[in-house]
């Protein structure tokens, strides 16, 4: 199958900036045969009229818990500790494997409807969320969420299921697999060692929560002595590529630890304000070097999962916090949301960016909108003025999953309904306001 | 004309809060007649399939410069002062009225397609936006910007221009007129005062910007002794219905000066964050009774004018800043949004709810999104997950403006073309990043 997208404008990348130009974008299969000219003997089967539409990498979210959409705004307004063990651990008690499915593909909707091509996902049913992967034609990294104590048996089940799936899944280049240790409050520091060795064993990456909330530091701090980043470095798994959500409430020395293991870090930014985290220091953190990247968190703590949403609260808050209006430049924010997670997934090869080559993983948004009018500094307007419905067609792959508005790989109508009955079976709808 | 919406959710006042309900709602002529049963005699000439749907009354954007989205990231990146007099006033130097015109009118496109059904305007050029507000079906209070040093002759031109268009927009119910001295250090005492008792001759009220940026501040101080706020108290613009945006900087004094003077604080998150300003605290306001309201600013400083992102950021940044989940809760956000915006305009009797009587100012929401899927919570889900494309449907003064996201009144495609052509003329699309 063979696309172009002819004559539009396009960022793309020129040396560390990136620039936005007027071009065509040949695809061939799954990958982005030419970027300008057509390569020698190209057909297309597709035309895509570029007129009044500008071309970006797909979105990349590199923390989430696709299955939680369906309890958006069930647990609002709550502190952290009360929102995870007081709420939203009683509803997954509940849980079956199809609320985990239907979860995950409502998510991959809400996704891909705002420009996300690739989401990096922790959980632990991965089975469903791979199935619905699969089917949807998104690109994702699964980790398998793991709460262990020391060589436990239940930790051990857990490691298995998950290469189990990963062997599973071999046949879909689109999915990629990691290790999830949960977060150093629920896995204590010998399960870490475990799940460190097991990962340079396999040879996969890691993906857990770390330095979220304030009770967390405290509850570390009093067992360990130690901060939950030093925790982590002292158990080995920076040892592996990681990639630590959240990493709010950090010292200096911590930034080092980061820094020093090449650690990417994803910053939650709506999740982190709505639980009364606070601001991670992503200006510091910048600085200092490290790679950051970006993700929505699940849509328990959000309630979205739209990048674009997540893109304004990066390259706002910062500015807000230090009274620095160059901090987390447009320019800055879209390459955290773009080439920056690519690298955090290790797929910086694959993805992240425009060019010959490269997965064809791309969003194609209308400028005919008036968040987008002028087209003036359009960089500016995808971090600022975008809210993500400009989103007009989505190529993942080199699979059109969604043309003018209209996703073409899943039946949407049936997932809204699916998932209504969802909180209707666990009486959740019945928690109005009202 | 009789609409009526049938068997929809709605969000309705309840004493000081707000539910969701399911109802009909009857419009006769530019009112609501009715919510519930159809009043007697009711004939429908347009029946709206309520099915699937959200009614809202529309969203009040308390703060904003119309004319202003044609610079729509043009100015990125800058400090409050860099940016107001290095770059938009030199741009403001080139301006036309059509320019003006033309930048109302995508003003008017962006909030409508986003659920604004009222806005507060200031700026120079009123005939320009009241014509736009016109021709649109918009609801609108303009505030002639008044800039002046003492008794000159340049401020008591436009006190008279304010009147004149005034007057001549009488003909028109969806137009009310202010006063807007633009801020404390751009109007001399001795002008705030005759602003003040012009005013309070003429009946009108005032909109101004106050304690918006540090420097701001040093320069009042510097000058007067005192604060802006308390500046404009002693000036005599508190003694007529205030409305003061931006409100960042203030001392426990001003939120005392504010709440005796029964002044209105319109906040301005998105804004105050990109000018490097900060935040302005919200949270002991509300405590101490301020009316606080929501604006968007102008497209150069947010850069949207969409009243759902600016509430999300109400909702959220409150809650980071203080580490305090329970700040600004999506309940009182949508309040801040809605009733509180008419109440600081003077309109608490004619809009801001859903009620007999009451004006019909409305939008209706598509509930087949996902980011309002389930519909469990749909307040919190107004805050925190929509993105103000669910918007399908507007209603303003009983006459439909947007239907399925068709503007009805405007032609946008136009509008899109006519602001491309400014910002060549002046040259702004030459400065891309790239």
């Amino acid at each position: 199958m063979g696309i172009v997208i002819k004559n539009a404008l396009a960022v793309l990348p020129q040396g560390a900036e990136d620039v936005i130009k007027e071009t065509s974008i040949y695809i061939e299969k799954d990958r982005i045969a030419a970027v300008g000219d057509a390569p020698e003997g190209f057909v297309a089967d597709k035309v895509i009229d570029g007129k009044d539409k500008l071309v970006i990498p797909g979105l990349i979210n590199c923390h989430t818990h696709s299955y939680m959409s369906f309890m958006r705004n069930v647990a609002d307004d709550l502190s952290f500790m009360d929102w995870l063990f007081g709420t939203i651990d009683p509803i997954e008690q509940q849980m079956t494997d199809e609320d985990t499915y239907w979860g995950a593909k409502l998510a991959i909707i809400e996704m891909m409807k705002s420009g996300t091509t690739c989401f990096n996902d922790m959980q632990m049913n991965i089975r469903q969320t791979t199935r619905a992967v699969k089917e949807s034609g998104m690109r994702a990294v699964i980790c398998r969420g793991l709460v262990g104590s020391g060589n436990d048996e239940a930790g051990q089940t857990r490691l298995r299921q998950a290469y189990e799936e990963r062997d599973a899944a071999k046949d879909c280049d689109r999915l990629t697999f990691r290790l999830g240790p949960h977060a150093p409050y629920t896995c204590d520091e010998e399960f870490l060692q475990i799940v460190a060795a097991e990962a340079k064993r396999e040879h996969m990456g890691i993906h857990v929560h770390l330095s979220e909330s304030v009770s967390e530091i405290e509850q570390i701090q009093e067992k360990y002595g130690c901060t939950p980043i030093a925790l982590a470095e002292r158990s080995g798994i920076f040892d592996v590529p990681a990639i630590a959500a959240h990493c709010v409430q950090v010292t200096d020395e911590d930034i080092d630890i980061l820094v020093r293991k090449g650690v990417s870090v994803v910053t939650n930014p709506a999740s982190n304000m709505k639980l009364g985290n606070g601001f991670a220091p992503i200006g510091k953190m910048l600085e200092k070097g490290v790679n950051v990247c970006l993700g929505t968190d699940g849509a328990a703590s959000n309630n979205c999962l739209n990048m674009f949403h997540e893109l304004s609260l990066l390259t706002l808050i910062h500015k807000g916090t230090g009274r620095t209006p160059q901090c987390v430049s447009a320019r800055e924010g879209f390459r955290i949301a773009t080439i920056n997670g690519a690298r955090a997934l290790g797929l910086e090869q694959e993805i992240g960016s425009i060019e010959a080559g490269k997965k064809a993983d791309l969003a194609i948004l209308d400028l005919n909108t008036p968040s987008l009018t002028p087209r003036n500094n359009l960089l500016a307007g995808l971090s600022y003025s975008a809210n993500g419905s400009e989103v007009d067609t989505v190529i993942i792959n080199g699979q059109i999953t969604m043309e003018h508005r209209r996703i073409l790989t899943m039946d949407e109508q049936l997932v809204y309904r699916k998932i209504q009955g969802i909180i209707e079976r666990m009486g959740l709808d019945k928690k109005q306001y009202s």
